[in-house]
């Protein structure tokens, strides 16, 4: 079902994405700003469905890599996208007929609609995460073969590098790399693929979802919240209490774990997380009850709003809950790029009841 | 004047790049077995003037850039120059005809000889430099306004980098990094050409100089080694004695400051050099004796050998030699880019007399 991306539902929009980042992705704030500006001179999105496009064209799965704190401190040109694009048209020999989100949850979720109004393309209602996660390589497309390469970078200010890898790890440590010389973070589009390929390869129906979920939750507080959650995202509350213990690691305040003290009719549990920017698992009594590439998502009880893994503290009341992740995921040649063992977690992946964004 | 380089005369051209290396860029053995192995296999390689060549084609200057320590630990798998020749091609639209090295002085003179052998591709005599500098953006190209843009660089390991940066010291810093995201060091071709270009935007006659001065210096001791430099490079001694102090910075161990004593008809005198990878300034008595862009060498005395600035060690017996650098360098405009101030040092250009290498 098509439809357009404007001023009225952009919000709505950055909402969903925010929860999708699963505790990372970056603040959404700056990508409503550049895509509410983009909008208003250049017009509303569409968002479409891969199989309405000439199939030989080319789908530019694109979005920011690097720091996202450092992203919200930026002043983007704006027209990182039509750079990008104008190189993967070369690159590919095929115009570009649409952009893709390459990861739905976070900024990187705003900020195409963005790029793709001062193109004037459309927007795929797909992404090649179907959540966030923190590896370049951990894409849909990955697993269904299409490769990263060539990579295309911008930093918007007439640096470009177009990196042709050895394999997609490769391109995602040098793209990474890349970022921090362009000051931390900078413009991407990878895993180039033709229109017809899209529509497999990328985890589908992820835009209006983000939609959805944003829609329902409507700042009505953290009840609203977690009806929206388990409505949209088929998800469950593990616990809701406050955070009791907080480890950061040394080099990275985003990866290290948190204790949540259960509250209420939760009162005597605890539930650990562990973190790598997105949260990734849960546990209880040494049990995993929930786990990547499935959603774990902590928000604030006094709110509603969505906490993100570097910005929870000591003290914080909260609700964490679990949702089923996308399925092209939980497959086994996903798992190798993003079940738990992919993190170093020793501890399989358990799957959750429920179906998952594109299951 | 037209040569061959040939299993007879890369061990004399190695010789002389090591001089004209300055106290760095890296050790020429690893580029010798390089250059020998690829002769032995295709064949001499053809040292032409760039008048000779079709002026529309494409001139690619090109060496490895990183750090020289690792790069002679490392295994090339040869193809580097092939792999910079394609994407140079394509990149330019034109075909490559000649390879160039980017830089004379060290390692940088002898794989580009590697490389044109198998290629099939003849070597221009010329280079970038007329000497080493650490900085990529050190380039006389520079100062006849040809870009950097666009950079090749391969790790020779099926990845490749093509960089279009917004200045030559953008260009300069992404390459480094990219060159640390290899490993440490990787194979680049960069401020490609059209051969009509070349004639005046490169550093004449570098790898005849290279070769003859090598020629001269014929393993016969420091004496012999001493009248070789004063009579291919116009030379001067400006002390022999020992090292009796030298610094090392805290994060770069080839920055710093050594102190020779003089001995013999210099007793009483001292010497000290300021460097950074190169040799980069002698001082006695506060004033400059000689200074960056002309060369500054030190030899063993009791081999005749170059001394790196990264194995000079307190204790040992060296002559310290200056010789006029490259015209093109002691320009108003070239002395902005390498001059002393270039490097941080606030003292001014004093000229030698001589006419330098293209002088």
């Amino acid at each position: 079902m098509d439809f357009d991306l404007d001023a009225l539902n952009i919000r709505a929009l950055a909402r969903g994405c925010a929860v999708l980042g699963t505790g990372a992705g970056g603040d959404p704030d700056l990508g409503v700003l550049m895509a509410l500006h983009a909008i208003a001179e250049h017009g509303p999105v569409e968002v479409v469905e891969a199989g309405e496009l000439d199939e030989h064209a080319c789908v530019m799965p694109c979005g920011m890599i690097g720091a996202p704190t450092i992203a919200s401190e930026r002043i983007w040109s704006g027209d990182e996208g039509a750079v990008l694009a104008g190189l993967f048209a070369e690159l590919h020999g095929a115009p570009v007929a649409a952009v893709m989100c390459f990861q739905i949850g976070g900024a990187n979720g705003l900020l195409p609609v963005a790029w793709a109004a001062r193109c004037g393309l459309p927007l795929i209602d797909a992404d090649g995460m179907g959540r966030t996660f923190s590896g370049l390589h951990q894409q849909a497309m990955r697993v269904a073969g299409v490769s990263a390469s060539p990579v295309v970078l911008t930093d918007g200010r007439d640096n470009t590098v177009v990196l042709r890898a050895a394999d997609d790890l490769w391109a995602a440590r040098l793209a990474s790399d890349a970022a921090a010389s362009f000051g931390g973070v900078c413009a991407a589009a990878l895993y180039g693929m033709p229109v017809v390929r899209a529509a497999d390869a990328a985890v589908e129906g992820t835009l209006s979802l983000a939609l959805r979920l944003g829609g329902a939750l409507d700042g009505g507080g953290i009840g609203r919240t977690l009806a929206a959650v388990e409505q949209v995202l088929g998800g469950e509350v593990l616990i809701e209490g406050k955070v009791v213990d907080l480890e950061r690691g040394d080099g990275d305040l985003a990866c290290g774990s948190a204790t949540v003290q259960g509250s209420g009719s939760a009162a005597g549990r605890q539930l650990r997380l562990e973190l790598q920017n997105e949260y990734l698992l849960a546990l209880e009594d040494g049990e995993v009850r929930a786990g990547v590439p499935d959603l774990i998502c902590v928000f604030a009880t006094d709110t509603g709003e969505p906490i993100g893994s570097e910005t929870l503290r000591y003290g914080q009341e909260v609700a964490v809950v679990a949702a089923p992740g996308p399925a092209v995921w939980r497959s086994p040649r996903g798992l190798e790029t993003v079940g738990p063992r992919a993190f170093g977690y020793a501890v399989d992946y358990v799957p959750r009841a429920g179906a998952g964004v594109d299951g």
